[in-house]
């Protein structure tokens, strides 16, 4: 459904084509000084046609806060977050009425509710994450605030893309914690430079060919407190896969060693345990940063694959709401790569997921003490 | 959290070396017919001490079950199944009482609660999934006939390895669902031969070397009807994807194409749809089953890495409770690789996670019919 | 939290003088027929200004529906719901700022959250309530076609005011299932005329002294089909209790017999079946319509006891939030009796619960059917 | 369902005359000290046979506790208690398998499950809260232990009954808080000794008719902290309210003022604050120690009535499962009041309630820390 999380909530709701888009975040902590700007300041990110290797569709995107703060700071009571559609344009989508495009969900929302939106996808339109990076934004800061009074140091999450198509970037070259600015710099969101180049070229290539490609993101997190995961369901890595298989588009999720880390030996994956800095910490981080799916302080690294866009510029052999087999002729606006916009989407989930789990854990474990 | 599901779900509990194991199931559809031999069945596919590649522990494994039944069939009541814990040596795990495992979950077990049973991992060993296992065979029975009932055939859901370390079964072995047999018919359950002879004698190997190795399982299922998955944040394959990272061990989760999907462009990857069989299908299938986070009807295809079993028979370099470093002589009975017996608990979560949203595509669509 | 029901979800936002207030209903069937004015007519029920009995505040109460909707119809996918806030006269709670109200919640919000937005009481305020009602009249219409679909009579739910301060309304004249045009007859939405004049003047004159009454309600429900309710936990009159306490003002929930079943024997209270109608129907119905927390298809009858105002014009001893003590002058607008506009809170809450519960029954024994 | 709870969780499970019953907790606070000797010490008071005023069904209710502690306390873990039936006597049930009996849940649990164990009414027999019992003897001891770290005086929570058919105990009787001893002194668990014996002979009484009696208890909580419930709909009245109605055979629940407060002026109802004992503190109590939803830090107080029970020892006409009418002959064993009993039932359930609302409010008020 719409709703996720246990104690930290975000419910998004909205239609790519509808009136608008929006969420309520429930459950937030009170007194977290927040500003409209911190949120469009993350919603800009996201925004459809900041440059030309994404989509042109123009949305000004701008978000309203109807209710949750007072005199600049959370209240404790529901937020919710409202973004107006603008750029519709009624009858540019007449074609989708009847047809199922390939590998959208036409098909399965039409059998699934027996009616649908077919307007730009309706629901299953990306567009759906606005909603999940305003939420995402109020979560961001309770972290960095949170890690400052905690351990003097904020929770930053970082994530950038590693890989398009078959351009992938150097793994030495990603070995340090970017800066945000490093993956700002560039329209592909990948921080290695001379690759960042080539994967812009790439996208540029395919989309004047009517086609689009995909893509991997890695994200890491540093900062995150000890215990943060509640097993046995639970677990920070699960949450984590849950909250990124649930992003349009997703086909994959690896945490730590990934699915590379099965062609290993256990003599060569254990992370060993040394005394450093005052704490336990591990001399290698193959686990990713959990260990039986809670966090042991250490980087949480996970990496995404996300499929080539659906929507290209081609026609395509498919069938009708009537079971007939028909032409889809591609037109219109799209972006040939998805995965750069989705950087501020995957950091928004991963936020949601932490001030959650960082809520549950101070709930169980923090509420009680027991001498 | 240790309960699992919306609807349907299940509450596992237990330590490796407490009383016992057990599970929970709430939500049951009445009147299943079911018997104790059919979740023993399963239990047995998961015990320990099943062939000479994995642990030797012995466990007989009798599950007992408690309530939730009458005369034979459930009665919508919760079903309450116990496990005792036979094979426990006291003593054999002071060593663990002090020192952490690298890559266990000694270390954050200790951080997040402040207290642990060290004996055999506690709740973090992998004997909690004899709960899922047993709540799995329930699942699987009301998919097998939920599936027969509508559209006269059951819902099959098959795990099986393709690779363990860097051997890797070819993939054009594998294009055919293989038969429950072929899977069962070695100890590694590949069901293609060559490779799994191969694989047995490199768990062999890796174990005269006390050490371990990990692997990969594919998992599909047939027999799925159009129109599962709740999105947008419990898309079928997002709950899956969290079912499989709350397995131990696992580092990885990729659903169809997954992270090769990546690398392909659009014109490649998408999947046409035709008219067959008197329905809507599509030619190809590497969007794995659903499109939008809804089951479309075609197979549900994804794979899950394991990593290589943390334990290990050789000195580790780590820390104990006080922070001081020390060395961790592994002895005693460990799986080489995990993997094999990972298959049934898979197939379990599949189950779960199937019927669950079975019934909550049921209470939202069905529930009310509108002309 | 501000989030209710399991299937069909409710999740309301907004403070009394912020931007506005709403609602989000996720989980709703898919092609209910609805529309705006449907939602307007119960917002228009609960709406101040409707008579010289309630508050003079002015607000229009315009519902916008901004996501959900295809063409008339549910799509099942979340239905956000906004009302903005119109009357805000800024500085007309200055007072509150500092002092706490007695017998509101101006010193628990402050206490819990540290932080409290003191305008108009805030969250806190029955303003809230206004979400609930545009959700209410969305469960209503499920309710009344879904009973048609399934039994040939639509579900209907009547609350009306069987008590003010002490005048009541004779038992006698309450035993037939009153009309919504007898309940909407007066002003105080009591079916009993005599009573409801007597009602009128009462509020009359307390008004008249800056004082305020408190009240009963009585809520029935037919049509509601065999098998609602889900125990043990979620008895359907434990949800109905559950949902009445978390009204602003309720002080009492009684089922049924209620409080007077505790002074009957067990010979008088039972409810003796019989075969009637072709169905198992009982004589008597002192279980207000459920057995074992179970909808036994006879009539749901329960009451709800209602404090009278805490805002009262007189002067009142109270703490400032520096804990002096100090004196409040009550002013401004009132309500002297809130009453009458919580008829159709009450229905849009019981609403709620039924399509929630109808959904769940027909999740767990509807999905799958085992000979 | 079966599970109760958002942070704090009890399942229990179990049907009267199957193999046993019982509960898992799960989320509990680790480290808690705590031994089955004080948990039995719950399940003994809430044991039948204790008196002759109860039913002489011989339980000797032994819990074993299968999981979740570790050397003496709470692991975080899941805990796992069981207790088996021991008095089962095969054949006493047969009339029940044809027949309904009046105002109990055999002819809902047919209608709905479409199944039923006749046997002592299954699941739907009071001797479900067993584990209910169990459970809340756990959260006692985090309350009481809870209560003295934060305040330096344990949270004591404290039921009992005020009337028995229509014996009540005078008002005055009962203003202070009742000790554990004045309770338990009489089998009735009046702590005003004349009105105990009077209770206890009206008891006596009824059952040599073969008839059955019901009462009110009321209960009162003090220790509470400020700040505890989650508005709008988790208010704490809101939580209780429902914990109360998901007993057998509850048909009522009023918070502090209750039904008497609906006949009050908001003059004579309000509770002024003061500042005492250098804290916000109010003058009276009618609010029942909430405002708003949240504890205000003054007693908690509420009523709960309970009707006759349903068993007697008196021919009754019923219909059968086939929808004949037919007579019931009564007889067995049976409370003529369950009211005493249930008593610890009681407390156990807001032991539940508060233990989880700490914990919540603990997640979001104090988790972070933003100055």
């Amino acid at each position: 459904m719409n709703t996720f999380g246990t104690l930290f909530t975000v419910t998004t709701w909205g239609e790519s084509h509808g009136a608008g888009v929006g969420a309520v975040v429930d459950g937030c902590p009170p007194r977290l000084p927040i500003e409209a700007a911190e949120i469009q300041a993350e919603l800009d990110r996201r925004r459809p046609g900041q440059s030309d290797i994404v989509t042109p569709r123009k949305e000004e995107d701008r978000v309203e806060i109807l209710s949750g703060l007072f005199e600049g700071r959370t209240a404790g009571t529901p937020i919710s977050m409202l973004v107006r559609n603008a750029d519709q344009r009624p009858g540019a989508y007449d074609e989708m009425r009847e047809k199922f495009r390939p590998s959208h969900a036409d098909y399965t929302y039409q059998s699934k509710y027996g009616i649908r939106d077919h307007r730009g996808g309706g629901r299953s339109s990306a567009r759906e994450t606005v909603g999940r990076v305003a939420a995402g934004a109020i979560a961001k800061k309770i972290l960095s605030l949170g890690g400052q009074a905690q351990h003097g140091t904020p929770v930053e999450i970082r994530a950038y893309l590693t890989q398009v198509h078959d351009i992938a970037a150097p793994a030495e070259a990603l070995v340090a914690f970017p800066s945000l600015a490093e993956v700002e710099a560039t329209a592909v969101r990948c921080p290695h430079l001379p690759t960042a180049q080539k994967m812009i070229e790439r996208i540029k290539a395919v989309r004047s060919e009517g086609d689009s490609v995909g893509g991997i993101i890695e994200c890491r997190v540093r900062g995150v407190p000890v215990g943060l995961g509640a097993p046995v369901f639970d677990r920070l890595e699960a949450d984590l896969a849950k909250a990124m298989l649930s992003l349009p588009a997703t086909k994959g999720f690896e945490f730590g060693s990934g699915f590379a880390g099965a062609q290993l030996r256990g003599s060569e994956h254990n992370d060993r345990f040394e005394s450093r800095e005052g704490r336990v910490r591990t001399v290698t981080n193959r686990s990713g940063g959990t260990q039986g799916g809670i966090s042991n302080g250490e980087e949480i690294v996970f990496r995404v694959a996300f499929k080539p866009t659906a929507t290209i510029l081609r026609p395509q052999q498919t069938v009708d709401i009537h079971g007939a087999e028909t032409e889809l002729i591609g037109r219109g606006r799209h972006d040939p790569c998805v995965v750069p916009r989705a950087v501020p989407i995957v950091e928004a989930m991963v936020a949601l997921v932490l001030v959650d789990h960082w809520m549950r854990q101070q709930a169980q474990c923090g509420s009680f003490r027991f001498e």
